[in-house]
């Protein structure tokens, strides 16, 4: 069965890339992988064209079909003088390519900033909706002084801790970045409708669904991925025992990014998760500058090394050289990390950690390695 | 010059330590090495006899050498119904021993508890003079909590959090040990003389100075070496930024023992050093089901280790065989100390433990390694 498609034009990734943000949902990793193998364009001319599972076209794409025009969800965007970025653009952050196949198709954005310069530099701050006043006041805190600092704040704009970071680093005049699980021409929850709109001028709202998506329990979990990836550090400020900012943080941690959460009374059911990520490795945090720690780049270190460590260290075997080049100055880097940077295997690496702990060149941290401060 | 000493007996163990203690300030490690070389005895005459630097002898103990009679002290002791714990009675606890030069020459006790039992399973919780009523609070819970469980608590009788951690184990009948800084005759702080005198009936008090000495600085300093040395576990429920607690920290890190800090809301000053030790590496507690996960002794692993695991890593080498018996089930060891369990240099160590983080079988923490939950 094919269907006409009068505005289907397969070298047009763009409006390809639309399309397939409409016909499929958040994550769809069938999807992203005929997109990876033919383009966006081709291979939605094989979904259009009828194509089957012999070609890698999944059946739940067909309901989608039928009125699939992409120009529609374009104008829309366009009354709302919105923008759709997609992948090649300058705006194209490079830090949603680490989602690899969970990588968008494109984003659906409204505002004045742009995405690349906002995800440059960035926090994401997270948190419980069921918020208490105590978790408000510090997400607001920790905003302000991250925009105070130059750092973009990312969150999602939900009730409790991820409005008060929103407004945070609205307060200080800072950019900030809503990321919603809903198009973006129709904020949720509408009691931050505010908020969102004023986000949408004074910083940016994007969304991976096109406009007039609801939000759904299913995009609401897969948009958490995106606000982790665009952000440097998440920070969970209140979280519950079960609670939607855990899967922003397991998703920062598995995308290699620093994870802090913020300590709050032990009797506070709101911090219980909070508690929880700091026993399994988060980085305890209570002050912006704790925040800008976190996220000030991996390789700034290699700016503040002075040029002397090298001849320092000219007896070094040639492997251990190579490691100490790949060790962070300040921010702690994992092993598996490491080992991809010094381009060695684990074992290798291990026994070179090793020998630069012996020789107090390099330090062990909850979050991994980094040189040593008298190493330099 | 040489002192008439009737009451002098090189042979006599037990009143030659209680004579050192009363010569020397806690912590006097050329005391230490000379009594470690010639036994505390034949030591002791030497300072008696007017030996000098050649031998040994300092000129810091001459000035307490005249009126020096421990008979008095220990008399003193008597009529408190005390009694003078040294090494090698049943009732020193071999924690002390991992003090090394460190380890005090014996121990003023009071109390109806053996200190031997009181250290198999103990808990040091200690904290903040200027504490909140959050910080008491939840010392007080966790002391009731390690109470119930079995496990003695320690801490140092101070007002505030450590006041608070007695009571809470006083509470619930359990066992609780107040380290001193003063004699046991005189307790201080003066506001704590009830508590005090509560703990030598249903507890254990002891000093390592002799009784009447008073609280100097330099005593509670070094005080804190004793608590951290006879718990398993110190967690660290308020202290500011500059605590005396964080001294007792250091000491429980210096000893190898879990160091577990409560956190608190980032707006009280009195959790800062709380927060700073969490960011150092310490283990967030929340609970007195926590506090014993820490206390456990790590032999522990071994008796829940099924005997099938050996079996199935036949093929691996002998030394990763040797590293994943040395790794503990679940409370993690650092790299320093699981090198000296396997008796392997830290090179050998790190490269196995990266194979076996390979092959799965271990798992890096925040506070070392550990077995991968699945390797048993």
């Amino acid at each position: 069965m094919s269907v006409p498609s009068p505005w289907f034009d397969p070298d047009d990734d763009r409006m390809s890339r639309a399309a397939w943000s409409r016909m499929t949902e958040p994550d769809d990793l069938g999807a992203a992988r005929l997109v990876t193998r033919y383009g966006a364009g081709p291979a939605l001319g094989l979904v259009l064209s009828g194509g089957d599972r012999t070609v890698g076209v999944e059946d739940r794409w067909r309901a989608r079909v039928a009125g699939l025009d992409p120009r529609r969800d374009l104008a829309t965007l366009d009354r709302f003088r919105g923008r759709l970025i997609v992948p090649g653009d300058p705006e194209w952050p490079s830090l949603l390519d680490s989602l690899g196949e969970r990588r968008p198709f494109c984003l659906w954005a409204r505002g004045a900033a742009r995405l690349s310069d906002a995800a440059r530099r960035a926090a994401a701050i997270v948190g419980a909706r069921a918020s208490t006043e105590y978790g408000e006041h510090t997400a607001r805190e920790l905003a302000f002084g991250c925009a105070e600092r130059g750092i973009s704040v990312v969150s999602g704009a939900a009730y409790g801790i991820d409005a008060a970071a929103h407004l945070g680093a609205l307060a200080c005049g800072g950019p900030t970045v809503a990321v919603l699980a809903c198009g973006v021409d129709r904020p949720y929850p509408r009691g931050n409708v505010d908020l969102i709109e004023r986000i949408a001028d004074e910083g940016l709202v994007v969304s991976e669904v096109p406009p007039g998506s609801a939000p759904t329990r299913n995009r609401f979990v897969h948009r958490n991925r995106l606000i982790a990836a665009l952000a440097a550090a998440t920070v969970i400020v209140e979280a519950g025992w079960r609670s939607g900012a855990s899967i922003t943080a397991k998703e920062a941690d598995a995308l290699g990014r620093c994870l802090g959460a913020v300590p709050g009374p032990v009797t506070s059911a709101a911090s219980a998760g909070c508690h929880r990520l700091l026993r399994d490795g988060a980085i305890c945090v209570t002050t912006a500058a704790e925040v800008a720690e976190l996220v000030d780049p991996i390789g700034s270190a290699a700016v503040q090394q002075p040029p002397l460590v090298r001849a320092l260290h000219d007896d070094l075997p040639e492997v251990d050289l190579r490691v100490l080049d790949a060790l962070p100055l300040r921010q702690p880097r994992p092993s598996t990390s490491l080992a991809a940077v010094a381009g060695l295997d684990l074992p290798t690496l291990a026994a070179s950690l090793g020998r630069l702990e012996l020789l107090g060149l390099a330090v062990r941290t909850p979050r991994g390695w980094r040189r040593s401060p008298t190493s330099g």
